[in-house]
């Protein structure tokens, strides 16, 4: 049986064999990903994003059982080398999280260390649609939210949420950054810390300066505690709210395009680097070209430019 | 006169401009970096790295005037939102930060808003030749270190600084997560801080776990203080023995060819997909393949395959 066909029938040594092939970018992947493509599609992806100490892990956590509790099956993907999820932080908390290991309807994997050299967003767009196909209904993306490959997996996700927390001084710097754009649900964690209420404030007050024509989404502004569970069932709630919102208004097939648009630029881009190189192997042209570009005798636009004129064929696409 | 003669000449408007135009990928940008090209790789490039509150920027500060004294002209690219060179967090840090601005020898830039929504990794690539061929004896890059676009960085870099400082937590897992093989220098900051001792012993528990033989770089770890300008000194010699030693043990070739191949890679990826796309936007082709990819009537990597037929010349490169 193929990697596939068992990912389809909810193998869960399949898929992390998959998994593992998809991060070594190993010659088989493609294939397997391109069997499971017409399964994927139909879960719901919510990038959770916040600083280390964020406790965006104890939400993840909670939240898997809010979601478990509602009947739906649960995949979890930890994108932050200090996760718990991950074999971080402290034991306790690691315990505390293996407990879902029991649960055969949660599925969670880490891309830490191992997406350091490779192409983090590919592989996480590649797991998410593992995790799809497998028959997820939610996957939860966690990340710390840094980093240009971060910011392409949480524009991944069909929600995103912020989480920021009291008295760390981070709220409305990372907001500034470009955050406030991509948040649909802003979570306050540790709300029982003091300065709570200052933070919540700033968010509504930048909220407020965004006009919200009728129909659109107004991002919730939650209050949690993880540790003490409080607050939790009310962010899953906004998500699912956000959910219905996302196909009642149409942008959840904008989604899919969007998404589609990238993996196809992704793979359009890794087969020409791939053809190029190899073809340029062939009578040592890519050293010798790496030669003149090292000692400045050309340019990568010019070398670029030239390469594409042997290559592009005149008067458009060839029929195939 | 064209802005890489503008640059070529210092005018720190043309540098500006020509960034700004880079970071909103205006379609001249190739043209100007291409004329500045012949006259890049001679800037040491210095990553410093570090989780936001470790005092990487106020180490970068210092290390400017480190260098200053040495009579080495500085440019520096702050890529972290939190920085206080990108007008994040204290006034006061901003305000002494800001001396520089009088010193002509010293370029400093943030990447952070701007690079959010673009490609970070190649935005900072651009800005690096820049600052290069503006004739810069030293760029330092700050980023924070998370995320594939920072690595991507991180790697473009001649000397990787990893800054920690004790109690935060964090040494041992940020250095699990793959940084360990990616530092040059280690520098333990806050040194008066409670730990120090304690964090310096396991960073060199680790090194001692590599074996280094003889003629390789062995990564020296410094206590520093920024604020108190502790150790600084000790930082700036460590980055110029580590200088020395790409360039004697032929390193610094290796690191020119592989920057070379990097940056080859990047503009060959974009020129194709902007050819595929603009080819097949003719006749609405592209926006029916993204209805059938979303309606998963094919996959990206069946439609790849189907492109790449239509356009790669048989028998290999065509001759031109």
């Amino acid at each position: 049986m193929g990697l596939a066909e068992g990912v389809l029938k909810g193998d869960v040594r399949a898929v992390a064999k998959l998994i593992r092939s998809v991060e070594d970018d190993l010659p088989e992947a493609p294939e397997e990903l391109a069997k499971l493509y017409p399964y994927t599609g139909n879960a719901h992806i919510v990038g959770i994003t916040g600083s280390p100490g964020s406790g965006k892990s104890t939400l993840v956590d909670i939240l898997i059982d809010a979601f478990s509790n509602r009947n739906k099956t649960v995949g979890v993907i930890a994108i932050d080398p200090s996760s718990p999820f991950t074999g971080g932080s402290i034991l306790g908390d690691r315990i505390r999280m293996q407990r879902h290991c029991m649960n055969n309807n949660v599925f969670i994997r880490s891309l830490a260390t191992r997406g350091w050299h490779g192409g983090l967003s590919k592989a996480a767009a590649s797991v998410i649609h593992v995790l799809d196909a497998m028959g997820k209904d939610i996957i939860l993306v966690e990340t710390v939210g840094v980093g240009q490959g971060e910011v392409d997996i949480i524009n991944a996700a069909h929600t995103s949420i912020v989480v920021l927390v009291p008295g760390m001084g981070d709220g409305i710097q990372t907001i500034k950054a470009g955050i406030l754009e991509i948040a649909d649900i802003f979570v306050i964690n540790k709300m029982d810390k003091e300065g709570v209420w200052e933070i919540k404030a700033e968010i509504e007050a930048m909220l407020q300066m965004n006009t919200y024509s009728p129909g659109s989404w107004r991002p919730p502004v939650f209050l949690t505690s993880a540790v003490a569970d409080k607050g939790i069932d009310e962010v899953a709630e906004g998500i699912c709210q956000h959910k219905e919102f996302l196909a009642a208004s149409g942008k959840r097939d904008v989604h899919l395009r969007e998404r589609a648009k990238r993996e196809l630029t992704e793979t359009l881009k890794s087969s020409f680097v791939d053809y190029v190189f190899r073809e340029m192997d062939k009578d040592g042209g890519l050293e010798r070209l790496l030669d003149d570009l090292a000692h400045r005798k050309t340019d990568p636009y010019s070398a670029t430019a030239d390469i594409m004129r042997k290559i592009i064929p005149e008067g458009g696409f060839r029929s195939s």
